[in-house]
């Protein structure tokens, strides 16, 4: 049975993401070695792991909890020098519906823990859904950067493929 | 503010996803060139596209209506020999939270309409949300295929990519 009534889908936290990153913490680079990033899975979910530690990759699913929304369809990042991009050509979390979708390498698993390398959430984030990445279905070599200019957004994007907060 | 009541999330249908693939249909094999795939967004999402047509690539967020639930949590693929999988290490669309994630193709966008490669969505599938997928942050050229035997099922994933329908 599907959580359907009219257009209005209903989704349940299976887990919470876990990061050096809090919440209030004040935009600065941090040291994530020292960090740990991690899922806890909840427990009654623990089998649907079964062999996901195979994967380079996965996909985690999550629900941006922490953001102010305010329906805005054109955004500006500051650190794109503020062109104008609309919501949907963009990663920004203030979206129509609030969910993040990060690829993260998979440490180990241990019991209900997924240790992974950085994710750029917060810790405490709900988390939605794993996925494994998978070569053929996901891994695009002839992908781009969009309107992003790759030169001089290489160093950022870093920042947020290892979960490190940095001013924008 | 969030949609958020405890570990619950609500989220809107924002679009449909139309496929020459019907809920109905006999799997059997389509010339999907001759098919049309597209994404109809709400009109009142439509500024949110701006320069979403940079991008070679976009993932398609979507909620799957189609599928009977049981929550279980080792599911055995039958082209995969029927070798036990956890749900989270599988694309089943049968998961906790019925999210389907596909990389499609942006070949041209009018208005609100994304005219798309093949995605394995059934007709009028409720769409969740739109992302780029950019190169450094969601290429990644060391993926690897997991517990899914490579040389086996480069043909079927290849059907997935393309949206053919085909027995499983």
């Amino acid at each position: 049975m599907n959580d359907v009534s009219g257009n209005l889908f209903v989704l349940n936290s299976i887990g919470i993401i876990h990061s050096p990153n809090k919440n209030k913490a004040p935009h600065q680079t941090l040291d994530n070695d020292q960090g740990e990033f991690k899922i806890v899975l909840d427990k009654k979910f623990v089998k649907g792991l079964h062999l996901l530690d195979n994967f380079n990759y996965i996909y985690v699913i999550y629900y941006l909890d922490k953001v102010m929304r305010d329906n805005k369809m054109i955004i500006s990042p500051p650190w794109a020098n503020q062109q104008d991009v609309g919501v949907f050509a963009s990663r920004s979390p203030n979206r129509p519906n609030p969910i993040g979708i990060s690829v993260v390498k998979v440490k180990k698993i241990i019991d209900n823990i997924i240790y992974i390398s950085g994710i750029d959430a917060f810790d405490g984030t709900p988390l939605l859904d794993i996925k494994p990445y998978i070569d053929q279905l996901d891994a695009k070599s002839d992908a781009n950067y969009g309107w992003v200019n790759k030169e001089d957004n290489e160093n950022h994007l870093a920042l947020h493929i290892q979960g490190i907060p940095h001013k924008h």
